[in-house]
């Protein structure tokens, strides 16, 4: 298969080249960059140097690329790549943004939260969450990849929204990330000295992850969820734990909470159930797919926590649009995404 | 006035002793260790060369000891405060407490939680921390200090639950902190390789600090509350951050929540008000006896999320120790606690 | 090939199965551990859980794991693995020793700075440092595997002190590791708070690695080198960088400095060559198997600057010995060794 | 006294201000921000909140500022602190300068390596740095604060070559600094994920601190010294420690070396002499004004390894400038700077 990073400069797109090359059916024709077009890949990034000298072009003629390529990951800030998906509507390559253009269900929502006007609403997509939605994705022309945080808080307590478990109405999302999800732009607020040695919340209940994680869930409960999401920021660059709080519903057995995780994700390759009582460390997942869950019951409030890891730039990022790509293709699922965590 | 700092190798000890070192009210009668008695504190902490080259003694002495002293900071290990206090409680030696000992109302939630029978009860004591019990602090005999997430988290919400402005019943603390908590002895869960560029949860809702944050908002609140307490490592070595949720009762103007904490703590020196929609960092508090609290107000789902930081050897051990010193000894509350946070 | 690794419980041996694990020639016969025999390797990494859930054994019965094994990759303490080789020398099967005991031409040598007697000095072995000897490799029987520090450091001098291009009396080699380095054992040394923040140096002029590279070096030059080797620790898990100094010997034009390190490495897969000017940083190797190295020469003080930058865990021990263990069996020397670095 | 800060939000403005603002003898006028005049200070650094919240104002009336000071701190980038001090060189106030400015004897040196025209030639000024030159620092008008990688290993070199048991024209001086060093301007080579779990050199050979070094060495040798300086950055945020080798004198016997030091440093109240065998860790000093200083003789090949370790916000910046204030102003040289390390 022949695919393009439009956008290949920026942390997810640099991890989506650490997965594609060593893809066995991944074949990359262009990467795309506006501010360093004409360098090499190994110019920008040191650490690509002898595996991948590429040069970077401009996406000026965005046609001409996509018409060379069967898929184009898209990395781009949002409101771009909705731009290349109309520019390229008749074509036939198919898109896997990174991006939240392509997330939302109600493009309304994408405008209020986003303050951009959708200008591809009638675009034919699907939430590229392949534990939620891999019948749609392996077909649909646009993929709308999962966010990080919305992958790690989703995947924890989907099981127990799908089963009716839980009050939808207490959940709570207390999520930690590194700073990598941020960017590679440089800025005061990440500047070495101001976040080592430091732990902080930000963008508290107004995060733009909040509403993608309303939309999942409230599909899945068939009933519009609100909820709080908190992020905060690790002083380390990957890694992302979503620690989740919600009431049990009044019948709800403490086995059954254990039964909905194994029925739901029993088979999946990429979610490792570490069952009631053992806790997931986001050093265990560091720079491979997995997403590690697990859970605890607390008697005395008659709440679950359930606890989720992921490596943020892997499975909430460049891994989750392989696995995506790989679906969309037929292939195994799991194709050049065997990488085991790096330990210590 | 004459102190000795008993159990003094460990972190909250030897954070003490920079504290107490430049306070100009204190004079360092002994520092005990039964690991280390006969050696320097400086052959134990290098960083205290030249500063500060007491010999250590053994505690065997300690009525002794606690004669020659006006105060005993004790720094051991839950369960060793109180055989100290009972053997000295003839004497007119007060004690300052940094363990869990004297931290508890009614002893048999510390014989429940602790799993050791208290061999102190009918001792008078004082829960220590200033600014909810300055009154009884003055006076006492016994203070037990209170615990790091438990200051961070009791400061937190104490205005809002004494002003009846939450649900006590919905109560959740999602805490994060650095591993100088976890003490100073080695072991594989503590191991450098093992902590680092990782973060996760452990003591899930059975955390040691949950019933000591209970009772005390439960005496605020004249009911009795059962909450939810989630600890975290952070890879750092200081620092707690308290995430806190609760909702808001239905007649809970906005006003009223930041009235709540300006009327609880606008003339306190150690806690800086951070207002609405600005959110606290550990580094802003580091190496200082401040606790920083912001909260956020979500209108869509009816809940308040106030957020708190502090160093959690100063405000949370030490620091919070020479401040219930200073009181007990009538001295201005922040004497020797001047320091301003250490940054970047 | 059927492969085993005596020692699997150290964190070589778990980053060799990280790499093995996904070679495709190779077969994980046997894991042993003496302290976890009878465990999952993935009760004792977690991260393994799902991906490799072998039971461990006790090395017990050495003769006949290796009787079952083409390869034993030997990751013990340094005075086992020559126990190991002398109680297997009638087998065929081949050893790869992560450890020190056969990295030594001399014995005497190896017996003074480890202070333990050689009990297998004849066993014929080869230096396992692929750059260097290649040849031996192909059919040697033993392999010691060369040491982390002394792989960055002899890299980075090799093509210097073969070419006579630098005075060998004047070597400094000041080298910095990462923790992971000194093992998992917990200990006062590496726990978390005190090396957190922290950079010092030790056993300065008396680590273990100084008479290796010696050695290697001395070999080059044809005459008997004594250098200086200065190791620090950097609080960080993984990465060494070597920055090593010498005077240029009278005759040599910088271009012939340039040219012997092209000369050396040209057409080596895992170093690359950074040129004059550029210097290596761990963050680009990290994970990977390659070696890069920069290089200055200070007209002012007729000195060159060498830096190299390794994964200490990879090009320094696990990945190194599987690129011993691909030379050894006539495969392509960088199978199952392609991992992009890690970033950021 | 009256002292201002001119220049007062960058890293070391803001250090000086944490040391000055609990200094019994300095009363702080004016702090001034070019970029930020009319903020508070507590606007641009969260953690002075309610400690300082001084507001910002323009250095425009510079000289109206320094009549209402005894002395200005400057901390401003090189180039800017001469044009101040040509402005008021008419006037009483008394500067202590952060930057390069006034640290050369000969301006020419400083021409060459900051590339820029020296336009106070003729200013009467000392070099900062206590330990060697406290005498002309009592009655100095101007004072160039000695720089950060500078203090540390001149310390470390100059006991050595003040009494010649070293050659000079061997001196190698390997060093290590935190980030704060590069100060507090956003740029990518300093943003947090580009950082974090990394090490490397930079300015190899190159870095203007080197003719500082050489400068003072050549002064104490009686000879022109030229030597190498390799700078490198550690993922932590302060802190530097210095690597020192060099050849010993044939005739230098070992304990010539320690009585060096001890005659050096014996009474200096800010320099902890570790002795031999024992080596500085940057923890140990951090957040106060100790230099530590340990060495090593190498028998084998005749070397000396000084290692030395500051806090460059502290003793390389803002502690020695007060320091310095305090030998100006005929204080006691430790007034305000009793700072215990903090520690873990």
């Amino acid at each position: 298969m022949k695919v393009s990073i439009i956008g290949a400069t920026g942390y997810a797109g640099v991890e989506l080249l650490r997965i594609l090359h060593n893809h066995p059916e991944a074949d990359i024709a262009y990467l795309t960059s506006e501010s360093s077009a004409g360098k090499k890949i190994s110019d920008i990034y040191e650490h690509l140097r002898g595996i991948y000298d590429q040069v970077l072009i401009s996406m000026d003629n965005i046609q001409q690329i996509a018409a060379e390529s069967d898929f184009l990951f898209i990395c781009l800030p949002h409101g771009h790549a909705m731009q290349v998906g109309k520019t390229i509507e008749n074509q036939n390559t198919r898109i896997i943004d990174l991006g939240a253009d392509y997330r939302f269900t109600d493009t309304a929502v994408y405008e209020e939260w986003y303050r951009v006007k959708h200008t591809h609403k009638n675009a034919a997509r699907v939430y590229g969450l392949a534990e939620l939605h891999r019948q749609e994705i392996k077909t649909a022309k646009i993929i709308g990849n999962a966010g990080c945080y919305t992958t790690a808080s989703i995947l924890a307590l989907a099981p127990l929204v799908r089963e009716g478990l839980i009050d939808p109405s207490t959940i709570i999302i207390d999520a930690k990330s590194g700073v990598s999800g941020a960017g590679r732009s440089a800025k005061l607020a990440n500047h070495f000295p101001e976040l080592y040695d430091s732990f902080k919340a930000y963008a508290v209940s107004s995060h733009r992850h909040t509403p993608e994680i309303e939309q999942e869930l409230s599909s899945l409960a068939g009933e519009h969820i609100i909820l709080n999401f908190t992020p905060h920021l690790l002083p380390m660059s990957r890694g992302i734990l979503s620690t989740c709080y919600a009431n049990l519903t009044a019948s709800t057995a403490y086995e059954k909470i254990d039964d909905a995780f194994i029925k739901a994700y029993g088979s999946e390759f990429f979610i490792r159930l570490l069952g009631r009582g053992t806790y997931p460390a986001t050093k265990n997942v560091r720079g491979s797919n997995f997403c590690d869950i697990g859970w605890h019951i607390d008697e005395r409030t008659g709440r679950v926590i359930v606890l989720s890891a992921i490596d943020n730039l892997v499975k909430g990022a460049a891994g989750q649009a392989v696995q995506n790509f790989n679906i969309a293709c037929g292939f195994e699922e799991n194709t050049g995404l065997l990488m085991t965590p790096i330990y210590p």
